[in-house]
């Protein structure tokens, strides 16, 4: 039994949060700096950008938890600290800072940043902003989610409880990003708090296990920022008995991080830049799971079907054709497809060849704001789900004066 | 010596071509229906889709092109006669039609189509338009090239002589497309002519590596099409001794072809739907040529450079993010990268670290038609050149309303 809980970050034991406005972003309404601190030190695991060109903060925070564990996490909006001379230099004062007013050790602190590439990113206002961020340190997972946001449209935060080894456990997260990502603006970022207790070679394994059906099913725009970074740590204050290897609790662990991760896919999918809909498309019946995950990718992907969804058309021979450069093993001669909403389902290809159907009632289905698009390939039992948006206009507009 | 003359697919020796509006379209004045004629067989060589989706029209025309050898080209534009239960039978009924009207045998035709996915191509059109279209073969590259756009704006027709063997040849084309593709509109279908004399096999080895860097290296929105379909015929009419091996007379001829592909990649890019601007990427000082060819093409598909060149907005950070994730060897502390166009050429980052420059320049620069993004990466010698265009407000609005 998984129940969403309130508390975001701060609803696992043992974790305070703030967020702040220091002066990075001009608009002094929006808060442009986070702080999660954890009474202890916790297993900690994390996941990154797989862009070569990557931000400073991430070379920072590898280090810092090469150990396996960390206390604490800083994070700015407005500069993403990438391609800076000083990057390195400048992400680690932002460690020394914490370690200064709150007592956590500067190595064990993961220090992120989400932006604009390519400026210098001062340290004068997060050296005066840090004494009121620490002060203000308690239950303020909603302020620290609105920091790390930038053109975010809503605030990213979730949590759920569970049991394990009968003792009830918390997991939380907050997350920014609109998009899988982009240099400028959408980086990826998310930060999830749990009260398990799990040794850190096991929160790696289930993190990096869980991103393969979460994070990496997710686009926006098929661009991959250069400060994507998810982080896990466990406080372990839930009192269970530590996961130390593969087995019962540790798949109710997983399941429990699922429901986080891909409760945060969808939140990411809807925000997406400029969305009108939320897009998941899941197919079934394939081969192998890298197939089943392949063929659901590439349709949320395809800007033409994306612009399709935006339209309310039900053009479903793009699907098709995104299946057909997938990679995935197909047998085009089998493919069914649906597409499905709120409104109805509507069956459009049975066996690779197009059903009649309405043109009213396709409308319908489609004018919704989450879009569903069930592929079945009818080659096995595997199956994968990966979310997406449509491509709209303001896509367009949001992306072509960004900088400036 | 390669020059630019007239005519198209009728400027080599020994074809003839024709267009008409024979209804598959309901728009009287846009003709739907092409036909190209040689005087006698030709050596022929052709590349298709990698799309597992495959039209109907392909699985006909790699049949009769099996041996080597075809005589005629057919092409219908507005229903791409694909996932359709008929489509084969459709196909095999238009080269029956060509050899009803020109006595060229089936079994030589080249059949394509293009236009809306999985909605059945009725022969009845086609049947009634045959004979004019046979009947007034010529001179007419022309009215091909017009019958085959979809949503194209402009035709692209090309030519050029050069010398083989003291003989003059000529080679020429006829394309379409608005991207590098999409099931219901833009399916790249070229078709090229020459009078030079070479063997099936050396010209499908022509073929074969001139698209890696001409039409493999163009992208208007990543979508591979269900029915591209890249064909060339040689009829040897240009009286040169017949290319059977590598060698200078080779090189001369894969010259002139890449003439002719890459300026049809420009043409495409161009007019890539909704877009403003060509955007054209040279990757040099690369390591390999894989490496060159990765990178290139990374920073012409990316949906966010896109976005930000049709604003103008000189943001490199988001090329320096699509070199990251291009899959190349780099060194990111290597990386220098400059914008160009006709207004001049402004640097914007050296060694992986940016440059102050202009704003207002910058904007001026970027106001052109024409972008060229210089990158050389410092690792070697190879380079490479990638074709693209802007993504723009129309591109949307084409693509969320097409179907209906």
């Amino acid at each position: 039994m998984i129940e969403t809980i309130a508390g975001g970050v701060c609803a696992p034991k043992g974790f305070r949060a703030n967020g702040v406005h220091c002066g990075i972003r001009k608009n002094k309404t929006k808060k442009d700096l986070a702080l999660i601190v954890a009474d202890k030190r916790c297993a900690t695991a994390c996941v990154y950008t797989t862009n070569l060109v990557k931000g400073a903060p991430i070379l920072v925070t590898k280090r810092h938890v090469a150990d396996g564990y960390a206390q604490a996490v800083v994070v700015n909006s407005g500069n993403a600290n990438t391609c800076n001379a000083d990057g390195v230099e400048i992400a680690e004062k932002m460690c020394a800072l914490v370690e200064a007013h709150t007592g956590v050790s500067a190595e064990d602190v993961v220090v992120a940043s989400t932006g604009v590439i390519g400026q210098r990113l001062p340290i004068a206002p997060i050296e005066a902003g840090m004494p009121a961020l620490a002060a203000g340190l308690g239950d303020g997972s909603d302020a620290a989610a609105e920091a790390i946001m930038t053109t975010d449209t809503v605030k990213k935060e979730i949590a759920f409880r569970f049991v394990l080894d009968g003792k009830e456990c918390r997991i939380g997260a907050i997350a920014k990003g609109v998009g899988m990502i982009c240099p400028n603006m959408a980086t990826l970022l998310m930060f999830i708090t749990t009260d398990a207790a799990i040794s850190p070679a096991m929160l790696q394994a289930a993190l990096s296990e869980d991103v393969k059906s979460s994070l990496n099913m997710l686009s926006v725009d098929r661009d991959t920022s250069t400060n994507d970074t998810l982080c896990i740590m466990a406080s372990g204050l839930a009192g269970n008995r530590e996961i130390i290897e593969k087995g019962a609790d540790f798949r109710i662990f997983c399941r429990a991080l699922h429901c986080v991760t891909s409760a945060v896919c969808r939140m990411i999918a809807a925000d997406g830049e400029g969305a009108t809909k939320l897009i998941e498309c899941t197919v079934s019946g394939a081969a192998t799971l890298k197939d089943a995950r392949l063929a659901a990718k590439a349709v949320v992907c395809s800007d033409l079907l994306k612009a399709a969804i935006f339209g309310a058309d039900a053009n479903w021979g793009r699907v098709l054709c995104a299946l057909g450069y997938s990679g995935a093993k197909l047998d085009v001669d089998k493919i069914d497809l649906d597409f499905r909403s709120a409104a109805g389902t509507l069956a459009v290809c049975r066996g690779g060849a197009g059903l009649d159907f309405s043109e009213a009632f396709a409308k319908e289905v489609l004018s919704e704001k989450e879009i569903f698009i069930d592929v079945n390939v009818n080659l096995g039992k595997k199956r994968a789900t990966a979310w997406g948006c449509d491509l709209t206009y303001d896509y367009v507009k949001i992306n072509g004066d960004y900088r400036t």
